[in-house]
């Protein structure tokens, strides 16, 4: 869609295309969460995040060269991030690749697990190490940045029960932006929805999704997915330019 | 206009309402000025910004409540803000309103001589104070944040000539996004594109724009303004709760 | 104490000079408090204070200027601000000169109800409105910026109980470094150790203290308020020189 | 030394141990440079810091594991790295190596063309490719935040000619402090003076050091080198600790 404002200044404005990158795994392999999610985590984001009008393809690990092909991250505004058991098979010439991408502008949305992935670790050069429990109680995500397009349509806080407790330290670099904070039953807390930038490309990490627990279903979720996918795929400035250059004053 | 998306979620996009706050004195007073800006620095940025498509007002410190009663403020998204001579002159009152609607998530620009206005000392903590020297020479704004929106449709660096010099030590609390910074000939630099977030608004202090020069004609200029405006008068999350709370869990 | 280094290289280390301000109402017209703490918040700070060596003088509404005289400002390193239900009493003066002292390099620590104290407003820009409930639950503090030094000798998390609960969302600027974040009982979590830097001045507020439990008697709470005094009261930079200046280059 | 303060609270304060790292090829194979740093650039550097009381080694590429084994890592607490040509010989084990000890804590100073070298790459996520070009002209850095300790005992700026210049866009994680800003003659600008913290480990990235110029014997450099030592490789918090946890409330 091209809006045309006024006289001849336009902008173009389209639907973002999505890549939702599952490992795939627990759900072929596991009776337990193949009955919670039996398309897949991938398919059920997919199918959940429908209604938001974005342009949807899905991807998983054992497709040839991960369902990630340039072509397919070319065509890639927003890569959703799914694994858990598998981060190593992830080869270094796809990481790679995905991390070119970001840094020339494609949005990350990092979800769950995938803290341990090699992308989200590549990115943020840490171990994005935390403590955790599968203890099926509830999580509250408190909204701390209400001015964050990401929280659009959320009250103050967003509650998922059951859920698995990551709490601190969650070693990544300082949030850029610190959108929510996680209480757990057990007495902890965690950093649960961070935003930085590589490059030109935006990254959000946020916390819900166990595979165990029917948490890709919940509307509140999905909301703040659906949200992240129009704030790291918005459009930005200018490619940069590096190398030797010439003075421009003598 | 309502954009309808899917199966019946949907939201809002409307052009912003901007009012354009401008001392209007020296374009009065000082013939060389008015020469440069003779309907004033209010209608110059009126009629540049115009194309873009924004639901434009102005409002002047001479005006009754210096043309910012509740009403106008409660109808503004985004304020952009100029005054250099008669800071002072600005009552508390409507510092105050101006404070609490930004707070409320109203959007403030504040260009050039606007650093040492009230509302921008209030919102900032410090005394926003700079070098300076008005020798009519070119001044570069570097992107150093080329992922930042305000910087779409700028390239590497837009130039002003002839423009004053503001240079560091710029008593401004570390940007919360540093979006420019400007090289000057005789030798300095300045952080002259600074993003920040009070409550539930956004602030956006950006440099050029001497009286005495026709900045505010210049496309780059009027682009990144016009940038701006969109971004600080972007929707945002839930309005917050304070006060006395009962427990959520027992 | 001056430290001589190599051949001539040396730099003054002192103790830093601290003021510990408290409103001192609660502890003289309530029973309850009085118990607590009975010679006043400010005697049980200086008294948890001492052993860490620093110079302590304290300061308290009622005096001839609030106790904060432009000299004694002036050989003030580390000002800690306690206060509750008069911060409407603290007159613009005293503000004033408060701010412009942070400004130059004062070190500023405001503790708990501080958060809705005139000078910790001004230097925020905020209203810092937050959520409260007086039910004498325990807080737990998770550190999660262990690199930071107001952290040393702490482990983990620090248990503070029974405390007040402080919820999001606190309406504050995003702290430009997060220390430490809340866990409450009732379901809550909060932004509870955050610095800041206006001026030259480092601000860190710190939430627990509520007047009526014996907080300011637990040693990790009087560590990291140490630690604090240490990290906020330390030596910087040249002061910055401001106004009109000839050009470095022709 | 330790330091016994008051009753018996005391903490250890002993002089850093610094590694100077160095690929050492300029110095070696191009007359011209070995004229300037006739015994390597890190031996200048070791001379240059040793009036400052640490404790220094230096390291070089040929060196076995580039003399960075890891007793020598775990016996260092500021790793200071200069490189240029030799970036990709610089081994995966090595890299690894010590990134896990900045993340452990140990401090680490990047200086010039390191901006491209493995393990600052490796900690940023990003390419840190940027703009160059070799004219032997000024570089004048500009003091941003004053209140830094980095900046101790410097003016408003330092000045350094000649110098290579270095222009933005420098591909970067925003800075978490932005301590200097750099002006070249040729009408760029350039952020020269980084912090970032990884894990326990702070970093600061520092601009100036061209090999054919006489940078590193300039004695506002030597003491900006200095105080960042000091910086980075300060004592800190507690070590975290991750993984499977019980729960802390019941």
């Amino acid at each position: 869609m091209r809006m045309v404002i006024g006289n001849g200044l336009s902008f173009e404005k389209r639907s973002p295309r999505v890549t939702i990158w599952n490992e795939y795994i627990h759900e072929r392999t596991d009776p337990q969460i193949a009955k919670v999610y039996p398309k897949g985590i991938h398919i059920a984001l997919a199918e959940g995040l429908q209604p938001y009008g974005f342009l949807l393809r899905t991807a998983t690990l054992e497709m040839l060269e991960h369902g990630l092909t340039k072509e397919t991250l070319e065509q890639t505004d927003v890569l959703i991030w799914w694994g858990h058991l598998a981060h190593e098979q992830v080869s270094d010439e796809i990481v790679n690749r995905i991390q070119a991408r970001v840094l020339q502008g494609m949005g990350l949305i990092v979800l769950h697990s995938g803290h341990r992935s090699r992308i989200f670790q590549r990115l943020m050069g840490t171990t994005c190490d935390l403590k955790w429990r599968e203890d099926a109680r509830r999580e509250r995500l408190w909204v701390v940045d209400p001015a964050h397009p990401i929280t659009a349509g959320i009250g103050q806080y967003i509650e998922v029960e059951p859920e698995e407790m990551y709490g601190e330290f969650f070693d990544i670099p300082a949030p850029e932006r610190l959108v929510f904070i996680s209480w757990f039953h057990g007495g902890e807390v965690f950093r649960s929805g961070c935003e930085y930038q590589r490059g030109l490309g935006k990254i959000f990490y946020f916390r819900p999704g166990h595979e165990a627990y029917p948490t890709y279903y919940n509307k509140d979720v999905l909301r703040v997915i659906a949200n992240a996918v129009r704030y790291v795929g918005a459009p930005h400035g200018a490619t940069p330019t590096y190398g030797e250059v010439k003075p421009l004053e003598v």
